[in-house]
């Protein structure tokens, strides 16, 4: 194995609120120390529980401007006056050692990342009804019924652009959308392109005549 | 979901002999009943225990060159002086029933079939060494030293082929390559083209704003 050559691959996960990419999320880092996933940069308020660098890169609205002036950012949207963006230098470096890197984002940030890394691989999770999404969102607890409506409807928005990824993992029993999420990374893995670096040198040799 | 509209997806399976394809491919049909092995016609005499129709389709040098002739094959072969072909009758059909089809054949074949139906997904197994190799092929039993030989220099010709393929599987352990060769088939399953079609209702529904 040629461990320096290998390049990770990028994966862009997204969902509708309450489909479950989470927890689906963190099941995958669990279960693949090879997979890891990109930590934005946000200019909201820290909130009580989170860690700079762990949940978030906070940064002020100047620094984060700066790094949209710069480019620095694979992709990032203004979210009810909050920047949010992945840090392109760190997913590049991340995937240049070896790793496979995942962005957990929405489909307009799928859209900038697909543009800026065509390589890049979409997933897209849905619940596995309408009436499931419901009660998830529902079952969140305390909010108001037209702050579940209107996720809903943003739900509903997020699902109308699941067709312009490249795979659909139907969430309904979370092992079995667990390890179709790991399919996919695993296959990949598989590809000729990727296993042609590892084996370049098996392959030479099982091919050389006596 | 609408099995009607399901259409099944087509793989292409070849390594050198003695990589251990057969077994491989044998243990995937166990466990994946939406998995089906093409069974080839040939001209060669059918050989104790053999079954026709299970085997091979047994057929005269007659009928099989008719079927050249009428395009029936999606590959064919000449074998030191024995045909060696695949119905593109029964793929294709098998395909529209929503079965996915497996291919075993070599590299020359997987040519014509790529060919032909471009969207099959082809799979290229290797040993993990050309030692292990040279040992399975040994450990067949009483073959000849020269035929050994002969088998390793058409293993190395058929090795230098893989990298046409678009996937490459290391069978080292055979249960790593079996969850292997299995998560392809999986993650083909999750493209959105294929998961559209069955989840059209779905994908519909959950877009509608309320």
């Amino acid at each position: 194995m040629n461990q320096a050559a290998e390049q990770g691959t990028l994966y862009v996960i997204s969902a509708p609120s309450g489909a479950g990419k989470t927890s689906l999320v963190a099941a995958m880092l669990e279960q693949d120390a090879q997979l890891c996933v990109s930590v934005s940069h946000t200019t909201r308020p820290m909130r009580p529980g989170e860690h700079d660098g762990i949940n978030y890169h906070f940064v002020s609205r100047d620094d984060f401007e700066a790094m949209i002036g710069r480019g620095d950012f694979l992709e990032h949207a203004d979210v009810f006056g909050n920047y949010y963006g992945t840090s392109q230098v760190w997913v590049k470096q991340t995937l240049a050692g070896g790793k496979d890197v995942i962005l957990e984002i929405d489909w307009q940030g799928a859209e900038q990342v697909r543009h800026l890394m065509p390589d890049c691989v979409s997933i897209f999770i849905v619940p596995p009804s309408p009436e499931a999404l419901r009660k998830r969102l529902n079952g969140r607890g305390t909010d108001a019924s037209e702050v579940v409506e209107r996720r809903l409807n943003e739900a509903a928005d997020e699902c109308s652009h699941a067709v312009e990824f490249e795979y659909l993992v139907v969430n309904d029993d979370f092992d079995i959308a667990l390890d179709d999420l790991l399919s996919i990374v695993r296959c990949h893995r598989l590809r000729m392109q990727a296993q042609q670096l590892r084996y370049s040198g098996l392959l030479t040799r099982l091919s050389e005549r006596r």
